[in-house]
């Protein structure tokens, strides 16, 4: 059997989180849904599926600490810093470079870390359908979320038959990944029961995804190469990754790697999910008020509905006759946004990126 | 000629500004609208009129500290403060005896301390006609305010038609005082064209008024006289009212003497004039930016109009794709509230006051 290694993926902002979520306390750091961070209830999720020395997390130079302080469980070495985002795909062959290094023909499962999953025992137990199947033929291993709505903010996996089963959960043969559909799209995909949503968890050996970056990546393939061999100089990783990491072609690992493969399998999801992708999903996570109010923190509504409303550091945020709103409180910046626009709070954000006086919001 | 007095009501705490007003910084000793307070103002704007050591403020307590502050150019002791809140008949009385204290025959105008009037000019024109008037008879003088809308927030004074003229300007009989009335009243009264609002301004002299009190309020001019015999005293003011003035009998100026006696008259108002009742009346006072919105402090709408936004202490405060709400944001709460509800802050206020916890944000 091959090694198991995790790599979890906490590189990413959660703009939509925004004002809880900053630039160094991004959503996979904050306990957005839990009394933990996103990131630390991540690793407690995998913990007993690999050992401890097995789990890595990438991340940015901003955010090292805090992963560093979430995951004290965690060797400090497994938590690595991309000097500079270059998209999933340089993510995913760093990840691939830094189990090959501890195992060449290791198994590794790439994980976000900002997902909410409650279900541990049948994760756990589709994490190792996935790692069988990826050990036991050179394929990449895909989850599937089954689609519980036509949404069009994931990309969706079309799936093609029963491949192979193990523990006997069916694992099935991918015909193809698709992008983000629109909304007539997805509603096809939706009504056929063909497609799982793309939830970016994949499972594959060490062989596999490299010979992939070769056949379909050939240019990051080789900025790969060259940071494998920086990194065996006598300065490691943190030198290698400050001058090879930048040079790495910037594409996503859905576009490099799974929409090209032809050697695509995806074991259908049988765990609750959630992405949690904005303020308004947080709220069937937590108790509603009779009024279907979210209240955290000091919060009060008086004669409104279903608001939800985050409060902290003995700050009371109070709402008076409004409905359906997100309101959300932190010591630097206050965020009142309707639960239907709170895809928009991006438009703000990119106002804040271009205010020189008021960039330190962000 | 009687000496001028003006005494500034200042004991209100103007609920509906929470959570900018709080019990020790009410509306009056807020820069609402303009740069500084609203009582500043008001010391302001009959400055010139009086003589400084001829102007009173009376407040409570609680806001004595405050509104010797707002009041520096002011004789301290012309500060006085209520220990306990006994309606506005009461703190006419005081007004009375203070003035009495100085002037047995002074003329006094009572005015409150939190309007916005910008005319001053002609604001100080019609108190001068409104001097006159309580100089040249005894008669209780009132200002009244020309209405602009069925107001149902407003007591309504009816003139009967013109008594005399002074320095050109009208002065008209009164014919009644009424009560706050219902809409469709309030409708006819418009369009009468005989009513005024009834905006709490009134001029007299003290002999005049000391015998509406005993004609029309016999109890309340018993606690007076008790009131006024104790603070000849050695102790002085501050001990003669801590024993008096809380049996003083509470009631509102208006029902105590005004809508009972007979020699009333009303001069009609001809300066600007707003009592900015609630949030969404300040949005008249300040620029709007192209979508309507008014922003004070770090305040950004994105996607939004008419919204009010008022942030300070260098706090972002943030509004994405809402319209016609008021947010204000203070360091201790925050409120989110449309503009057509701003009346039932007093229901929020209500359960705080009720919540042995969060009582401290009132």
């Amino acid at each position: 059997m091959s090694q198991r290694f995790v790599v979890i993926m906490a590189g990413g902002r959660g703009e939509r989180f925004w004002p809880q979520s900053r630039e160094a306390s991004p959503k996979h750091l904050l306990p957005i849904v839990g009394d933990t961070s996103m990131l630390a209830q991540t690793v407690d999720r995998v913990t007993g599926l690999v050992p401890k020395e097995n789990i890595f997390v990438i991340t940015n130079q901003s955010q090292l600490e805090g992963c560093r302080k979430a995951c004290t469980g965690l060797p400090p070495a497994n938590i690595v810093a991309e000097p500079i985002g270059r998209d999933t795909a340089a993510a995913a062959g760093l990840a691939m470079l830094l189990v090959k290094e501890r195992s060449a023909n290791g198994v590794m499962a790439m994980l976000p870390a900002d997902h909410v999953i409650h279900d541990t025992t049948e994760y756990q137990k589709l994490l190792a359908v996935a790692f069988e199947s990826a050990e036991s033929a050179d394929v990449l291993v895909t989850l599937g979320i089954k689609p519980t709505e036509p949404a069009t903010g994931f990309g969706y996996i079309q799936q093609s038959g029963l491949w192979k089963k193990f523990g006997g959960r069916d694992v099935m043969t991918v015909k193809r990944f698709v992008e983000k559909p629109d909304q007539a799209t997805a509603q096809s995909y939706v009504e056929s029961g063909e497609y799982f949503w793309n939830a970016g968890m994949f499972v594959w050996r060490v062989p596999v995804v490299e010979a992939a970056f070769k056949a379909h990546a050939a240019e990051l393939y080789a900025g790969l190469a060259k940071l494998e061999t920086a990194s065996k100089s006598a300065g490691g990783w943190a030198p290698a990754l400050a001058e090879v990491y930048p040079t790495l072609k910037k594409i996503s690992v859905d576009y490099a790697l799974m929409e090209k493969s032809t050697n695509v399998v995806v074991v259908p999801a049988t765990f609750d999910w959630d992405d949690v992708g904005a303020w308004p999903a947080i709220a069937k996570h937590f108790k509603q008020d009779d009024a279907g109010n979210v209240l955290r923190g000091i919060a009060m509504v008086e004669g409104g509905s279903n608001n939800i409303v985050v409060s902290a550091d003995g700050h009371l945020t109070a709402i008076v006759g409004a409905s359906d709103l997100v309101v959300v409180h932190t010591p630097e910046a206050t965020l009142v946004c309707p639960k239907d626009k709170a895809q928009d709070i991006k438009a703000l954000l990119e106002r804040l990126k271009k205010d020189p006086e008021r960039k330190k919001f962000l």
